[in-house]
């Protein structure tokens, strides 16, 4: 009788209403509790899991998918259905040979507290859980590889070279800094408050930061902290911080094009001027995504996880309680709200 | 006597009046005799050259040194001093051992009937003359190693890929399109007339050619020419047609970034609004300056030159007569008038 009876849930939600122009609302998305739900795989879900939800990872991607979209690397939301998005979660049942029940896992999943999975090769299967499980959301999941990739193989870093990291306290950002100090580079971060900027040379140890807020002129903040000009831009905002950098740019340098955050909301995107640099000064400028590379994802994690355990890598998470909190919490990622990787817990095992 | 009258010559000069703001005028440069100058190299030059110049090129790059610029990776003109260019000469008296009178060379020189050159290491000594001598201000000189540098090299081109080529009928697109042609690549490029359209396809052997000045959206042509898609973009024009390619690039597409002549003259350059295409489609955008991998000439003439005389490429110059045509020839770059390589003849032997 107990069995029975804890396999009827219900189903508490996030649900997008609509597409979205401009700036995201909280009234853009809806908490729903859908109609219960039998915790089992439904019958022809053969090769699906079940999962309960545990974190959910607010990433500023997910604005893109906020609006109809084609030909984009990945699918619009669909309105009236749960967001979905990175997560970690616990397998409850499984149609699928790489999985068992009690499995931890993360990947893509639902924005609800219950998720069918009808594809879970894409996801991944946690192994070391002496970590924060939160982790596989950020430094461990999808941002640590975008950091890794994005730094180590696009930009390909020397000993002794610039590297300028904006939005340099976020998921991303913060670790990209701390590669860069590994890799024996001189860095700098700008973030948009001064707790952000304090963080970025107290805990994760960029040489220096700034606020890009309090810079009337980025080109002159940017001459300021590079005299000698910026070899590797690790790209995460778009519009004028680009154009100021392009200015900046030595010889050979090399942008990776990880994000364009300040660019996602507009619906009509700023113009970059200064590309002729990409000429005068031979520059790279490299766009990717990060889910092309994850076959390298065992390679990071044995470079990671012993950096994590040792105390070398710094990681700092905001954590929200609560997926009724979930859509204020990806909306704030738009005003830089967030300090560090923006979770949401929707429960903890 | 004799000999003492042919060492003492007037020089005919083309002088950079001032430096040029917007779109550049013949009267911004001014034909001058200079005083007698002795045919001899000077006293304490003792490793330079004086040559007598024979075709000078004309490139869209030279814009640029009209202005006062900073940090670029050619100086600017000296207002006041003739204009310097690539060009084709004939060595009068060497100081230098690499060289000996009656050579011929092509590099650096002046836009002047006789110069002395003081650093003539970057020099090219011209070893086949079964050629016309003028193509090595083309095909044989810089633009034919930009095209050939900034196609193979920059785009790495895969058989069956679709490249575009704006500015096509210049003097390295032309040679982009043939070198695209014989790498089993879809090829289409932009011009800005009938004549020119109809050359990329009939002459270069382009699969398809459209004028720009008639598109209404550059958008909608290239999704005509390019229904699947571009591959390759070779980048001599930037704003609103970088624009354009920007929304049409194929996954994993490169963009060689060779030349924006639509900017050159622009005192605000225009803004490029669709570069987050780099991060959804994986695109890596790469700026370049030839004179970094002439190394790699004599590779290169191994190359061309047997194409050219089997008649495998084809080349195009437009040549005009007389230094005293030079200024108009330059300033017709800048609004499409020539037709091929723009060439000035200074003498033929």
């Amino acid at each position: 009788m107990e069995q029975e009876q804890q396999q009827v849930m219900s189903n508490k939600q996030i649900i997008l209403k609509d597409y979205v122009v401009g700036f995201p609302k909280e009234s853009d998305m809806l908490l729903k509790t859908s109609e219960t739900i039998n915790l089992k795989l439904p019958q022809g879900c053969s090769n699906g899991v079940l999962v309960k939800n545990l974190y959910l990872s607010c990433d500023p991607y997910m604005r893109m998918r906020m609006t109809k979209t084609e030909g984009s690397y990945v699918d619009s939301f669909t309105p009236g259905s749960p967001i979905t998005g990175y997560g970690v979660a616990k397998v409850l049942e499984s149609g699928h040979a790489n999985f068992k029940k009690g499995d931890l896992i993360w990947g893509f999943t639902g924005w609800e507290e219950y998720s069918i999975i009808n594809a879970p090769e894409g996801l991944f299967k946690i192994e070391h859980t002496d970590v924060p499980l939160s982790y596989y959301t950020g430094i461990l999941g999808m941002p640590g590889m975008t950091a890794y990739i994005g730094f180590y193989d696009i930009c390909a870093p020397k000993k002794g070279e610039y590297v300028f990291v904006s939005a340099a306290s976020g998921a991303v950002g913060q670790l990209v800094g701390q590669f860069a100090k590994l890799s024996g580079c001189y860095v700098v971060g700008s973030a948009g408050t001064k707790e952000k900027v304090d963080l970025l040379k107290n805990k994760f140890g960029f040489d220096e930061a700034f606020n890009y807020k309090e810079e009337q002129d980025l080109d002159a903040a940017l001459k300021r902290y590079f005299p000698e000009g910026i070899d590797i831009y690790f790209e995460n905002v778009g519009g004028k911080m680009l154009d100021a950098v392009l200015l900046n740019m030595r010889l050979n340098g090399r942008i990776s094009v990880c994000g364009m955050i300040s660019q996602y909301n507009l619906e009509q995107r700023e113009g970059v001027r200064n590309l002729l640099t990409l000429i005068t000064k031979r520059v790279r400028m490299q766009g990717f995504i990060v889910s092309d590379h994850y076959h390298k994802y065992p390679k990071y994690l044995e470079m990671i996880i012993p950096l994590i355990k040792q105390g070398t890598i710094n990681y700092i998470e905001d954590i929200v309680e609560g997926l009724e909190n979930a859509p204020a919490a990806l909306i704030g990622l738009f005003s830089g709200n967030n300090v560090g990787k923006q979770v949401v817990v929707v429960a903890r095992e």
